[in-house]
């Protein structure tokens, strides 16, 4: 058994120690569901998720997702890019979620673009609340290639240190591209 | 409070999420013995630590410091360069734990050297059990410089894929230089 755990777990594993029954949280690549209904999970009845994606088809799969999970109540799921996110949320979150690049065994025809990426990250950062994250699983090379990577991990790299401190988790020596894992959190005062 | 946990602490947990009561673990990099005693703690009073360090106050610091928790029997300190952890520990460990650099508020007489490192890395994962891990914290910058930290990690890329698992987890937008967090676990067939 693997004791060093891949991206997405970890991301999983950050969500869970953050998100509490009642918050509010964002899904910025719905996709097909999965993270959706994960986070759906996470918040209980009582909690919201906002899920975004610009096709239909993944607004359709989702809303069967969430339904026979029985977590519909809970979620919006809303047919736009996330670099509008902030048109559509009003309160603040805990957490905001992207997974970036193509999916494995996904649809290869839309993916995320870096110029549309980092407006969203941007507004993220404003809806987060004091004590929220933004977590990235970045998926590259194959079919996604490394630009979107590279720039995206440029711009992190350039946020304020006295404002964001920005982890990033990844292997390093392997050769079939493992996605890898950004966190961001505000610095608060001491 | 943060959610984003510093590379120490993400190296303890890591390390409690590996090592059981009764196993076997080296500190590879005894200095002030800090962590000698977490591990002995961790192995419990079957276990066996095995500690390494070429300054004779370090083992007198250590030694004290144990003896104090009520840990001293179940440890070995050994006055010698972790380059030759080999020649003193015949049997499977579960945990090799590096601290490299000089540590914050450590004696900058005596750091850790690329070259002694990579030997000790090379007997570490000579020495870990299948499902064992090697973890390096990686103090750089200031009076460390980044020429161990690039020269162990350039080593660290290189290593065969197939045998092994790098993850390496940092802050990527400090100024301050916080260490960095490294983990290597075997691979083993499905």
């Amino acid at each position: 058994m693997a004791h060093l755990k891949k991206a997405l777990y970890q991301a999983h594993a950050l969500a869970q120690s953050v998100v509490k029954a009642g918050d509010a949280v964002i899904d910025a690549t719905m996709g097909n569901g999965y993270d959706t209904l994960f986070l759906a999970q996470l918040v209980g009845e009582n909690g919201r998720v906002y899920a975004f994606d610009i096709q239909e088809l993944a607004l359709q799969r989702t809303h069967q997702r969430l339904q026979e999970a029985g977590c519909l109540d809970r979620c919006r799921l809303i047919l736009e890019g996330h670099q509008h996110m902030d048109k559509h949320v009003e309160e603040p979150v805990k957490l905001v979620m992207f997974n970036l690049g193509y999916l494995p065994k996904g649809d290869h025809s839309i993916g995320t673009r870096y110029e549309t990426t980092r407006q969203a990250v941007e507004k993220a950062l404003g809806l987060i609340a004091d004590d929220g994250l933004v977590i990235l699983v970045v998926y590259y090379g194959g079919d996604s290639g490394f630009e979107e990577r590279d720039q995206i991990l440029a711009y992190l790299n350039g946020l304020d240190a006295r404002k964001y401190s920005v982890m990033k988790t990844e292997f390093i020596n392997q050769i079939n591209c493992p996605p890898l894992l950004i966190a961001i959190e505000k610095n608060l005062p001491d």
